[in-house]
């Protein structure tokens, strides 16, 4: 008999994995390393160290080793939020009239509210045993600079944020929380960095971009003694980290012996997606199973599926490492986009090698449709979810109803990443029926294409 | 040997109970009727029903049986939030350095951000089950209201919510996300009531009160077809249904044989606190066991402490029924005080003969004292809580630094009835040292207490 499925599907705590997983041990053609800007050479340690900290820049560089254990600490900060709920999402099935089973992961019951905890407090326990005062970082949407207070607070580490100066003005709420955890939040531009005063005396009246805050926040770790840089996306350390995401899905679905068919997560720099998907897509790559993986993107940020794999700097200010991965060009400035987090011009360079590769599929949507999938959501499960998190709501309601014509009960698992409860000036926008899907031209795609860089590998 | 208790306790679903439990089975003094104050007589279910829901009412007056039945569609929806965990707060123990254990019962995991979802589920169905259209609704600092718009989504009602003026203004957040789940949001006081309009007329600048928004609600309910008021607070049938949060957390602790000592929770209406600890009261009430219910109040709006247990309306307005509770009179309007969701002048009918007969003991903390406790809290335990949870917080630590005084392990249970994440304006404000705690004096009380109507029993 079948084993009836709960609503939410919990493991117990010590049922947390005790160790991430590097799918890059099982790459066969493994991600192409971070090249110095300075030498044109792949970074090494050495370049690597005086920026980031040095267990993690191991970590970054660690192609061989498939699992690598979880600090006791960090398992412990885990324990106080995890593990997540596996969810059935019985009621919108039913809305949907659809056979087919759909899953989500839930990673916003935690203040931070979203997945960016879980490798926030890995990071700052490293830089706390490597004896630092201190972390700098950028953050857009705001999700990162909260999850990496709320570390920092843990481990009585300080904590520098620029925050991208129109998300400073128009999320107050989220400074309050970095601020109540004890981070100095600086609006980026600002003029307490050279790049900052630069660009400030280029662009009087510029509301900032995410690549210009990263490039103040690594000339402010640079600069102070005991201080490191770090990074919430993009990175093969984050990737790594993230992986608890995957890897409790694995465990819940192995409870109730349920067979994902499809895996569906939002990719902005890829840290959920990779976190989610890394696991099963280890499987794939050892030949043990066979999933459809979906990454989903914004059709006004589509650097999966209208980008270039190339080589490509990832910041505004070409001062950090150059990644080869999908990318849209470092100059490239998405539209008005209330998915903050989903901006990035660029990719993961593990998930683009995977995607380059055909592990993993990709689609970008337009974002009224997003939120219509995001409302039905909220109404039908209760949670309402992020921006972000809703682009792989649409994808799994899109083949959820394509089961429904089929009459296939595939089993669909989703990454909702966080709850929305900070972007409700986009909701807002949506029920005024005043939100816009401006899509780049091929035109406007074409000319920052142009400008990526020619990089001999 | 001891069983090594996990950072959160969690039920499986099917050990969600499947009966609220009604202390005034258990109360040899039951609490006084509600008054009808057109005939000076107790309200009957005639009374009740064209302002009310029927079946909502039954419960309301029932006083005999122990146990009421969960439909099986709310359990269904508690399904999709609930269990919620108890979690035992090692971090916050650790950092207060005391051999008390803590635990708290955290009802945030919704994104109502409060345990007002539980009963708000159980009074749209009532009224669904009724072929009503819709219902209306007063909210303060929105957590009911945005609750009740989740509720009624859920079942296809219309919810019309009159949201206090100055609320509506300054969370416009908490506003979008009650429009988010289809509720039609009116700043209170408005054009739209015969009351408002009388309001209006004759204090045109106002920014509203909790009282005038619910004299509009209530005569929206009236002069609509197919409508009915339903109230998050104070009323016996709220007590009720939130008895869920106290039986899950008996539940809990049986499974690791823990006895707790004091059973702490924060003060409004009495919604919470009722829910937590009555369910242990009924333990004490059928002398099976004793435990120390500490009800936290604000010093600004301390009903408990301060006020007279007497006969009064629940409504600025009057054109509710009187019910005899701790009050501060029906004219009062606490100073500015950031936990909006312990403003009101009264406090529940059962809790208040509870604590009449010395069930329960009182206490009432400034804010800043609160805010101070929330902040701890947040940097520890993760979760940013409410300001009204933080008061008991607040006293949860206080006991347990008598504890460490003392040397005792004593187990503190404490309601965390949810987070702030719209509560952010004042979390600013402390962060900014501008939150002010201010406490009437004893003139101010007095000549309120004075206006308390006299009422024959």
């Amino acid at each position: 008999m079948e084993k009836k499925i709960p609503y939410k599907i919990y493991l117990n705590e010590n049922e947390i994995p005790a160790q991430w997983y590097n799918v890059r041990a099982d790459m066969k053609v493994k991600p192409a390393p971070l090249i110095n800007p300075a030498t044109g050479k792949p970074m090494t340690l050495e370049d690597m160290n005086p920026v980031f900290c040095e267990e993690l820049n191991k970590q970054e560089l660690d192609n061989d080793n498939r699992y690598i254990d979880i600090p006791a600490e960090v398992l412990d900060f885990y324990k106080m939020y995890r593990p997540s709920p596996l969810t059935r999402a019985y009621f919108l099935e039913k809305a949907l009239g659809t056979p087919a089973h759909i899953y989500y992961k839930f990673e916003g019951n935690n203040t931070s509210g979203s997945h960016k905890l879980n490798s926030a407090i890995a990071q700052a326990y490293y830089a706390k045993k490597q004896g630092l005062k201190g972390v700098t970082t950028e953050t857009g949407a705001g999700q990162w600079g909260t999850a990496l207070s709320m570390a920092c607070a843990f481990f009585g580490l300080d904590c520098q944020v620029y925050m991208v100066k129109c998300s400073y003005d128009q999320k107050p709420f989220r400074r309050e929380v970095m601020r109540t955890y004890g981070a100095k939040v600086t609006p980026s531009p600002s003029d307490t960095t050279e790049i900052g005063r630069k660009i400030l005396a280029e662009h009087p009246g510029t509301t900032g971009s995410l690549g210009c805050a990263i490039s103040e926040a690594v000339e402010a770790a640079t600069k102070q003694e005991g201080y490191r840089y770090v990074l919430g996306s993009v990175l093969n350390q984050v990737m790594l980290h993230q992986t608890i995401i995957g890897l409790e899905t694995q465990a819940a679905l192995k409870k109730y012996d349920i067979k994902a068919d499809i895996i569906i997560g939002c990719a902005g720099g890829g840290s959920n997606l990779g976190g989610l998907a890394t696991p099963f897509i280890g499987e794939m790559l050892r030949g043990e199973a066979d999933y459809r993986i979906i990454a989903v993107e914004p059709a006004s940020c589509p650097s999966f599926t209208r980008g270039r794999f190339a080589y490509d700097f990832c910041d505004t200010g070409r001062i950090c490492p150059l990644a080869k991965m999908y990318t849209l060009g470092s100059q490239f400035i998405p539209s008005a986009n209330h998915a903050g987090g989903l901006r990035f011009h660029g990719m993961s360079p593990v998930l683009s090698q995977l995607y380059h590769d055909g592990f993993l599929e990709a689609c970008a949507v337009e974002q009224t449709s997003v939120f219509d999938a995001a409302v039905q959501f909220a109404r039908t499960e209760g949670i309402l979810p992020a921006p972000e998190s809703s682009h792989a709501i649409k994808v799994a309601i899109d083949e959820a109803l394509k089961c429904k014509e089929s009459g296939e009960a595939k089993n669909i698992v989703l990454g909702l990443t966080g709850t929305g409860y900070f972007d409700l000036y986009a909701y807002e926008k949506y029920n005024n029926g005043t939100m816009n899907d401006y899509i780049p031209t091929d035109e406007e795609l074409t000319e920052y294409l142009a400008k990526i860089p020619k990089v001999e590998e």
